[in-house]
């Protein structure tokens, strides 16, 4: 029996068991979205969450997606989750659209967070610095090359993470891989290839990453939290774990320092491995930025970088820092060799020309300024809202009265602002217990509307 | 007892058995290296030879080759095996160098294929599109984006290969990936998550493809092939193959029509897929290129394609024509999403504005020069050494007399020449009688060198 299925505030009719449930829900989902009821740019639960609410696996929901996406309904954008495509609704002149009831339009502004402000990446620069590096490269730069990435980008790394996060590296153990993603990607391989079985990981993350780490074989065991954050005397004979120790995405809270000493001391007892996601360490606004924990323990730490947030995702531009013993299993994997070198070269004059620097330091202010605007708007227009987390990096939290963040994350997209609940972040099998709260990304604006999306943010809380 | 060991010329004396055997195969080629008996630029046996020379295991050599590439002794880049590094071999000033033996020193011409010349780059007009690109895009495509890869690319690659290659694509079924190996191991992982276990390849290939396909979890498994090419008939019941369609590395030879209709009709009839590497096909000088075997069955057949070939490997990027039916699959396997977004829309724009084609228009004519003065001066002073494979592609085989092979390379190092024998790339598996012969990169030298290289491979022929 058919029954209506109400999630994200549409009604689909769908039959949820049986032989024909992928073909029902991708029929009902791809009606929902050519019929105009799914707006363009609407933002789908998880697989995940609407698996969970329609009792059937995750694997059936996982491939209708893919199966929209491929025939163009959706897309699927790492970071921001599956949504409804752009020009998917618009109604063939020969068909008549189906009634349409009133549903959210297409966002005008969006605090999803993980993006920079796109709009304020140096072009310029960046090209200058495409051309003084491409001018002095000998021709056999554009050959396949080193595995572990340009020996320039190398050496300008291990520089710069030294002086900017406190990492000990040295160019030999640098593996430059596409973006965050590729470096895990190519870890969870390794640790497979070990014979290790899962990847204890933090209670919130990004589910991206965790199915990175799933179709390599690996599971992965969410840490329980407290308010101090991930509880480090839980991993016991965990082998290897997964950890934001300078600004956890998304509850934007710091590794304490003597959990970051437990934690080093856990893998020299054990053996254990660390991995160390240090995706915004540049922007600390009350402080100096704190090291990365990967000083504390360069044999037991791989400490993984990223030009996404600094720069831009699309570059793809990411880097690891390895322990000795691991540049000869990561090596050996193959699946490196994976960012182009014109961006490898360009990165590299981009940081020893300085550019890179000033960019950032241009950043920090303009993030921090943001931070500052919104905790002060927040204090003035709705002060049983408290913004969480250490100031730092692209978003913040803001925790919400019990039962209010699905409310306010609906009646935001009624005004036109795409907003994330903390509850999309959610490991599933995590036992902490839940809160309610936003997750802002007050970097994903340009400088332009980013007061507009302010106003707007403020207008939808409780 | 330790054994002299004197594969490629080089006398070691190691253990070769018992659980010493890595330590020491590493330190007798470190020594080796340190001790200037094995030159900077010297290139290894494939691990594969090794190991069977040695009679020890593949992944021993493996694992000594990793060590010693992280240690940066030796250095290991795509598409032209290991070697031993350019800087490894500069002995420090408080030692003593260990007495030298005469051995072939750095090479100073290379005619190993797998690269273009470099030299050739288009650096300006390449940069010209890149501000053009930069110039026109919008903030957003500095985003994570479509998993496929950027719009802009996939549509320029519908019309370049439809128009050039008899490719039927839409921007819908094209996915961007990081160079043809990128391409390989995603389908090899869609496979494998199918539950196939082996990938049928032709008997003669690259040992990094091989490799890439084992580590997902497949085998290769080599067909038979006779002078015509592989023998379609021999597929069976296999669920997969890689193939060359349009001119096989290294053999040199093309599919015959009745066998590119046999493959197409082999996967009607068992469901098979067909991979078609297509990495030269824009270069054939005897006639117009014979279209992609794609268009014969576009739901049978992944189209792979590269600018490695054609423009430089250093840029890593590829690009796959899937069957429609595949496109959940792969973009499911997450792993795509691999290349920097500011070269595909430079590559986009490269194309779009005609650049693309005339680059390769005088590409096709600076090879075919080479080619046709290879054929003139080895009939003119090496009759007895005959030329084979179709007029194609950046790399000609040249069949030997019989017991020649490995004494030519020899000769070729010792006269600062790097030659490839083709037993470098014969698939351990195969059963195929084998035959001696070079493979002869003649794209590799620059212009400026190409005839001093010629010159030298003259003198070194039997």
């Amino acid at each position: 029996m058919a029954k209506p299925w109400a999630t994200f505030g549409v009604d689909l009719h769908l039959e949820p068991s049986g032989p024909g449930v992928r073909r029902g829900l991708t029929d009902a989902l791809r009606e929902a979205v050519r019929g105009g009821r799914l707006a363009p740019g609407t933002r789908l639960p998880s697989s995940r969450s609407l698996a969970a609410d329609l009792g059937i696996a995750r694997n059936t929901v996982a491939d209708t997606y893919a199966d929209l996406v491929a025939e163009g309904w959706l897309t699927a954008r790492q970071g921001s989750g599956t949504r409804v495509a752009e020009h998917a609704a618009a109604p063939r002149a020969h068909e008549h659209p189906a009634p349409r009831r009133r549903e959210p339009g297409r966002p005008t502004h969006s605090l999803v967070p993980g993006v920079p402000d796109l709009s304020s990446f140096p072009r310029v620069e960046w090209l200058k610095a495409a051309r003084r590096a491409l001018a002095a490269a000998p021709h056999d730069v554009l050959g396949y090359g080193d595995p572990r990435g340009r020996i320039e980008l190398r050496t300008a790394l291990a520089g710069y993470l030294a002086r900017a996060r406190g990492v000990r590296a040295d160019p030999g153990r640098i593996v430059v891989c596409n973006g965050f993603g590729g470096g895990l990607k190519l870890l969870a391989e390794v640790l497979h290839g070990r014979g290790l079985r899962s990847l204890s990981v933090e209670s919130y993350g990004l589910d991206v990453h965790w199915d990175l780490v799933h179709r390599t074989g690996l599971s992965t065991v969410p840490l329980p939290h407290d308010d101090a954050g991930p509880r480090i005397d839980a991993l016991g004979d965990a082998d290897a774990v997964l950890l934001n120790p300078t600004h956890q995405f998304p509850l934007g809270g710091a590794l304490p320092p003597e959990r970051r000493a437990a934690v080093v001391e856990w893998a020299r007892r054990t053996g254990g491995l660390i991995l160390e996601d240090d995706y915004d360490g540049e922007f600390r606004y009350d402080r100096q930025p704190v090291g990365a924990l990967q000083d504390l323990g360069p044999d037991h730490v791989v400490y993984l970088g990223t030009a996404s947030k600094s720069l831009a995702p699309g570059l793809r531009l990411g880097w690891m820092v390895l322990p000795e013993s691991l540049v000869p299993e990561v090596l050996g994997r193959g699946g490196t060799r994976s960012v182009g070198v014109l961006d490898q070269l360009t990165l590299a004059e981009f940081i020893t020309s300085g550019a890179y620097d000033r960019h950032i330091r241009a950043a920090r202010l303009r993030y921090r300024r943001r931070r500052d605007a919104l905790v002060a708007a927040l204090a003035a227009r709705a002060p049983q809202v408290r913004v969480t987390g250490i100031a730092a990096g692209l978003h913040a939290v803001l925790r919400l009265p019990p039962g209010t963040e699905q409310a306010v994350v609906q009646a935001a997209a009624w005004q036109g602002l795409a907003l994330t609940g903390l509850d999309y972040y959610r490991h599933p099998d995590t036992t902490t217990d839940p809160f309610e709260a936003l997750v802002v990304g007050y970097g994903t604006p340009s400088d332009h509307t980013w007061p507009h999306t302010l106003e707007a943010l403020c207008r939808v809380m409780p």
